[in-house]
């Protein structure tokens, strides 16, 4: 192929247990493209990098730069980009020589937006070589693990995370709450595991309720069963609050004695509700705005050495979205379904769990205890 | 028992086969009090109402009144309420003796409202005797059923609505354009057979994703694979749109010429794009504040006259929660955990059927198009 | 309708509670068939037994003959039929006046079998009037329950149970090995509430696996991750038991030394071990024949005064064809669909906990230690 | 590390993009042994096999034996092994110099079998490079694919089967006949798309329960509803043809015209009814002993050339652990957990489709009769 146009592309790293060379070939062909290998040095030890120059060739010059946009391994870099997050814009500050992220809802007129490829590179995240844990319990996501090693091997996360001084964020659904596991995350708030807390207007709905009546959704929790009436509880505490303004004034006043979110008033842990809408009431901290409420959940995702997100979908997924994908997260639900969405998004830090919530807290808590 | 109180209750209905006097013992025994039955008076035949009285006694009168609160069953008839809707607060106008359900965020100082239980009288939904079909759907919820038969049944039922002049309610989610099923659906918006859509800002994005580069998420629908770049597909979509100002001006500037989308336009069938946190862009109809949205979607909910619902769980819920009882609802989603879900929140009419969405509407528009 | 042929039918019971009336006046309808109350008497208190009587009446003899044997609710009982079993057939015995159930493909010529409905009566269970706690946890088979109360519930049934002198019935599936949770099952063996064990080939080999190994299915249980080589680990175990010719003759000669198979042999505890089409060996002990294998387990299933299932579709299904309906089973499993399908088989006394089964044992272990 | 042990092992294939290279690190170094490249030879295009040759050092003798056992790429190919099956073991035959694989139960006394590693040589499949469709179908085992496309792929590939003169077999499970699907199965099988069948006693029963009845389980197939007394059908089912002796003969006879059971029998396509612990009856083709099932199961699965399972567990991974990686197998299922359970038992060739499998057997066949 004579008169193919072509370009020679270096890559570097360690291409063949990182997947990236077989990923980068996988676009050429796909792509109706061809390539030949000009070179590859491989790295000698299991720490050297290895160098594959790669002859591009395609059927014309567009084809050719389709290809090139493909692989994306290559270009100047400019600079790094802040807060990397998925389905962003790029900005750039020419006179600062910075560039970062941005929503396409908040860009506005005059901002300098990277369009196209054109000097962009992407670096994906190098899979480790000691992943095998990770990837054990990714690989198929699944319920038959055994479970006990898997709640040490999360609590020894959160040990060194806390350790490090950075934050973990915990997702929540109401489900922690209907199981009975809500005094159990109350506990890891205390302990100092717990930096932030993002939720919905139910969760903090059915804790309050079982902070004054006993009940989650009508269920009395101490006994497992339905009470007479119970089913407008959840209605009362909304009014309660709402009466009083705010969870924190209800705190403060001394109606709420207990409870997820009397322990995230009193040990000063922010929280985010995020409205939705299938909300009752909402609560007055419920912020009903999506946008607004993105805009709320981004700086902590931002600053989060990880993430553990307990049976919710809408949340883990808005959460997710936002991530890092350097950022390790935890995903534990009883719905497999659940679990492998949120690691279809791809990050090799994503840990699914399937299990009940209400019984991995409660160990979670006993093993962090001792 | 002589000197405990007691009141003697009249109930009058269907009382054996709706489950409805079945009901009340239950309570009566759940709350620890008593009762002797002074009289029953069973219908001769089938349509007969049975009468009974009921002798309830406690332990004293707040029990009493706990007990006659928990059945729910007596009491004058003040006025009709209209449109009834679970967890929402009644409203009566004292000088033009009308009642009527209202949010409540949008209750206002000075509103009179129901509190308690005196003067309500609750009537349940008594169970039709030919329900056997719809009883059987739901029995269990399972995929095990002779799907040509659910679909002809379906298909009935909405022949039957449009012929009596009603809306049919469509709330729908991604699934329906990612399995390829959104041309059946725009289908039977051409047939007349939707009348108002719900969905989310995904449907739409993924719709107009694929009315654009024939992508849904960047898999090409005519050959079910992934698109090298189509990851991008889904931004630039919602960023033609924003740029156009609404997907209605995107139609009449003849950007958008295909989709389901397209179809709601050109029919003027009115659609309600509800917010939520997981959503890029949004779209600019896309309603972001959640109580918004729940205010725009509900008059469509208290007319509807049947509703079908496609694949979502969120707007499902959201749905679900403002729709009367008395209206028709079919769910239509590959995870029966969404289905059962649905029917838990309780009504005779809830049609669940666990199948794939995909296939789900192209044979559900072969049978309405015979 | 004076010159169609009727029957007056004669039903006394909890009539209206226990749903009976109600499903016998379903049936009349749905065959097209009419009835008349001649009479009612309603117990006048909750203990009461009512008393109606019903004048069915059909379009012919057949025709009435057909709703009779439907509602099979009358005729005069011979004899009670011993060992009540779901599609198995009844041999009187006329000489002793005795009647038995039993399997199909054992009926022999010379049986004296019952066909048709005459003289016969069925006498449903009925629902008891206590049993809010069992609706609750099944009315909807949910993951979303309070998790400690659900298993201290379970644990004061099998303390009943032990109590009484009568046998609890293990039916068990490979993931309690999978999870590390056998070492509480066999700790449930010695503390005396398990008094005999079903499962298949897998759940011993793996469980000896684990005693030979440390692995289960190649998965190191002390630390969640695989083993290389460890895909072999299962075949040798295989291997192992059949070279000694037994599980109990392992367990002898001290090659076996712990796990969940050691603790059965050791405490004299009996199993049935089951075989399928899936096995690799399979071990000694297994019943390759599946109707052998019935016959071994029916004696149990006939005398257990409970059954716990946990983690087994294939065993669950099979031995809930033989429970008599009166036996209280609990389902144990992480899959929703699985504990459905065995509620949908339809006794009052089925317990459906959706949870995990590893953490499940370990907290039912605790709880019945205190 | 001049004094540790190490040997020099050259690798050839497509190194990179089958993953095999990276998957002998990936192992080495979690044995924790060490490796250094001493050549690697990248292939010029994309059809030339590359070479490496890796210098692997270990701890001492036992350890570097270890490590050499677990990458398994070198050694003497004595012969081809016939029929490779997971789990079995390999006979050598020393005078005929063959070798071939054998279940374990089937050894006997001076057999030859190969125990260890040495001069086994275990060549994996090589992913293909245009397995883009394959892979993305497979990637999550995902619901949300554009079901059109999926079924016209797999009707594709059972053309190119037929086409070739291959063997198709079909492993079926009951929720075929439930879903009404069998009559669309039965025309697979008249236009020669099957060759031979698998399934247990309920597919053959509740076929023949509908060919008797018209109901499956009791069901009326034509309209979706349970018929009173509709649950002793299938026993009178069992009972039918055991009075005949053979599914064949009731045919002969005239008493089974039509279903699948009858298009097999009349179409002489061989099938294999294998029995478990839940069988009523059981019919009398079923084999009861599982280990003579699946001797009767293994021919068939050796020349298969594609496998198709619809809705079955426990007959889909009985097979798919008959099944030779090399054989395409296509397994439709409602249900996830089961396409999931499937594919990690690992052949490239597995494509997994969550779908209904009653509409899915309706657009097949009109897929394949255009």
């Amino acid at each position: 192929m004579p008169d193919r146009p072509y370009e020679d592309v270096k890559i570097v790293g360690h291409l063949i247990d990182s997947g990236i060379l077989s990923h980068a070939m996988d676009v050429i062909v796909a792509l109706d493209a061809g390539f030949e290998t000009l070179r590859f040095d491989m790295g000698r030890t299991n720490d050297d990098p290895s160098v594959a120059v790669l002859r591009v060739s395609a059927a014309d010059q567009p084809h050719l730069e389709q290809v090139l946009a493909g692989i994306q391994e290559f270009g100047a870099v400019w600079v790094r980009v802040e807060h990397p997050e998925m389905d962003l814009a790029v900005v750039v500050n020419l006179t600062e020589r910075t560039a970062e992220t941005r929503p396409m809802s908040d860009v506005r007129r005059g901002d300098s937006i990277v369009i196209g490829h054109d000097g962009v590179r992407v670096r994906p995240l190098e899979r480790p070589r000691n992943a095998q844990v990770f990837e054990f319990m990714n690989s198929s996501v699944s319920s038959e693990k055994p479970k006990a090693q898997v709640v040490a091997e999360i609590a020894r996360m959160l040990r060194d995370v806390r350790a490090a001084g950075k934050d973990v964020l915990a997702v929540v659904g109401p489900a922690v709450v209907h199981t009975g596991a809500a005094p159990h995350l109350a506990r890891l708030v205390e302990l100092g595991y717990i930096s932030v807390l993002f939720g919905g207007n139910a969760i903090a709905v059915h804790d309050i309720e079982s902070a004054l009546y006993g009940t989650s959704l009508g269920i009395m929790l101490s006994e497992g069963r339905p009470v007479v009436g119970g089913h407008e509880h959840h209605l009362r505490a909304i009014n309660t609050i709402r009466g009083y303004g705010s969870i924190a004034a209800a705190v403060k006043q001394g109606v709420i004695t207990k409870g997820l979110m009397h322990t995230l008033v009193t040990t000063k842990t922010p929280y985010v509700l995020a409205g939705s809408i299938r909300d009752d009431g909402p609560l007055p901290e419920v912020i009903t705005d999506t946008q607004e409420a993105q805009a709320a959940m981004r700086p902590y995702c931002q600053q989060a050495g990880a993430c553990i997100i307990l049976s919710t979908m809408l949340h883990a997924i808005a959460t997710g979205n936002m991530l890092p994908a350097s950022c390790t997260t935890v995903c534990v639900d009883i719905n497999p379904a659940v679990v492998t969405k949120l690691s279809d998004r791809g990050s090799f830090q994503t840990i699914g769990v399937v299990t009940d919530v209400g019984l991995f807290l409660e160990q979670l808590v006993k093993e962090l205890e001792d």
